[in-house]
């Protein structure tokens, strides 16, 4: 049996492998899960957490890894937080292309964690934000989610942290493919990256059209920046980390942080209530009530509808 | 406004146009939904439903078309659902592929409805039956469940029907790909069809041997015949249909007739139940409370899990 209070301790020491048996425990949906939530709250609400999301290609891992860098330049603790929503593998082990991240393996204060959600119970909405409490609890100053792909749920999962980071890469059309996946409303900040390879500018000055194009904007509103890097040279990454620190401030500034993760709050606990009822649902499955009014519906004498009616008194009562 | 009581009346009187609204009301959730599902239910449970599934190529779309030809000489009204999981497009057009099914296409006694579920509000477990419900209470003796493709929902679906058919063709390697698929243990009935073709004794004996690993069966129980077929010349379709109404018999006989209609509607009120506590959550996003609750939460201030518990509260108080 694990002792919750024993691994948030050492969690908060920054051990690495407590840290990731609390996120498997998460994963796994285990039985402690709900001491471990209440046990790791007191130490949550700290962390800023960038969301990085970008078509395949477009350098997602290495610009990840050259922020790592940055930020512990900086002295902070870091939390890196790769979501794969199309693979049902996970755990602690590096994906097998991110090579980069190696160079960070060994550092103590960053924690590296890789995560498949496909098929996951509870789905995305679930899992997800409370890996990103374990790794809050656990002290990080920043957590980076960098997501893989650009499919619907690799956005929502972006969009769920305090500050979203769109990646392009010159000469993709990207600019095109971006706005079909409605990628642009969700950029707090665009990244050209490899623009050391021809078209960077094209892409920018896209990039630019398309963000002007948009309603016209009142003054206090936030205008996305658009920052050129190199990142496997480590080119232009401190101005990223500075446009990030930029927009961190103008969150907290205009009361858009605690909106933004009072929203996120909210789907969390409505998620988490939809899972509780769901399996209290499953509790009846046995139950003779259940079963008597699904025979009602079965022979026509019962519409499913009343019977639904009669079952979620049972639930409530 | 559409009047239910009289699309109800002109379904029963067979009309096509009526059944195809009240299966429209159906997919698209209308605010009448509730009002058709009580309307229909007294004439519901009369139905046998057939599912058929099988790998692309295998002939279904014909196999179905052959059935529909065989059911309709012995007198009687036939359903045809054709269930795309695959799609979001759905509509009463035939699809494309189907135009075997338009020498019934005018024939007052068929109903042939096409119902692409892909990101269908309430999934699967909620529209389907729902469809099926409509056709049973538009006096259709038979309903014939076609699925495109042999996924796991697809699979789900035929399943769901009193009798399941899976259908294979020789030399496509099906015996083994349907093992893969946990296809051999939803069929109450193989058909092996194109049986004009090269190797079809060799799939039905492959067949028969993988059938007759399973565990001992005892006196009574089913054993799924297999019969070959060549739709597309209605060959063998007769003793389809006898081995269909041997099925029938049998599950009538034996009480399991019941006992699957009676687990399809649990299933298929638990769905509802679920719906229906997802639209009550929905509807306290703009409440005070759960807004104060994910601002605790948000804060670090409270875990998920009790604020999970206080919004169940407010929802069944």
């Amino acid at each position: 049996m694990v002792d919750v209070a024993t691994l948030v301790d050492q969690a908060r020491e920054g051990r690495p492998r407590a840290v990731a048996r609390l996120i498997s425990l998460v994963e796994n949906a285990a039985p402690q899960l709900r001491e471990v939530m209440a046990a790791l709250t007191p130490y949550t609400g700290q962390a800023y957490t960038v969301g990085l999301t970008g078509s395949p290609g477009v350098g997602k891992s290495t610009s990840t890894s050259a922020l790592v860098t940055a930020y512990r330049r900086l002295g902070k603790r870091v939390g890196v937080l790769a979501v794969d929503p199309s693979s049902p593998f996970s755990g602690g082990a590096l994906l097998g292309d991110r090579v980069r991240m190696q160079e960070h393996a060994t550092d103590p204060e960053v924690f590296i964690r890789s995560m498949a959600t496909r098929g996951h119970l509870g789905g995305l909405s679930w899992s997800a934000p409370q890996a990103l409490r374990v790794l809050d609890g656990a002290g990080c100053d920043v957590i980076l989610v960098e997501t893989v792909g650009v499919g619907q749920s690799e956005v929502e999962i972006a969009a769920q942290a305090d500050t979203t980071v769109v990646l392009l890469a010159p000469g993709m059309g990207d600019g095109i493919q971006a706005a079909k996946a409605g990628i642009l409303e969700i950029g707090d900040l665009f990244v050209v990256n490899k623009a050391d390879r021809d078209g960077a500018d094209a892409t920018a000055r896209e990039l630019n059209h398309m963000l002007g194009l948009g309603e016209a904007r009142q003054a206090g509103d936030w205008r996305p920046p658009i920052v050129k890097t190199v990142a496997a040279r480590e080119q232009g990454v401190d101005e990223v980390v500075e446009a990030l620190e930029k927009h961190r401030a103008w969150l907290a500034e205009t009361g858009e942080l605690a909106a933004r993760r009072t929203r996120r709050a909210a789907q969390e606990v409505e998620a988490i209530t939809l899972a509780a009822l769901r399996a209290r649902i499953g509790d009846l499955r046995g139950d003779r009530h259940l079963q008597s009014l699904a025979e009602r519906v079965a022979l026509g004498d019962l519409d499913p509808y009343s019977a639904a009616d009669q079952l979620i008194a049972d639930l409530t009562s």
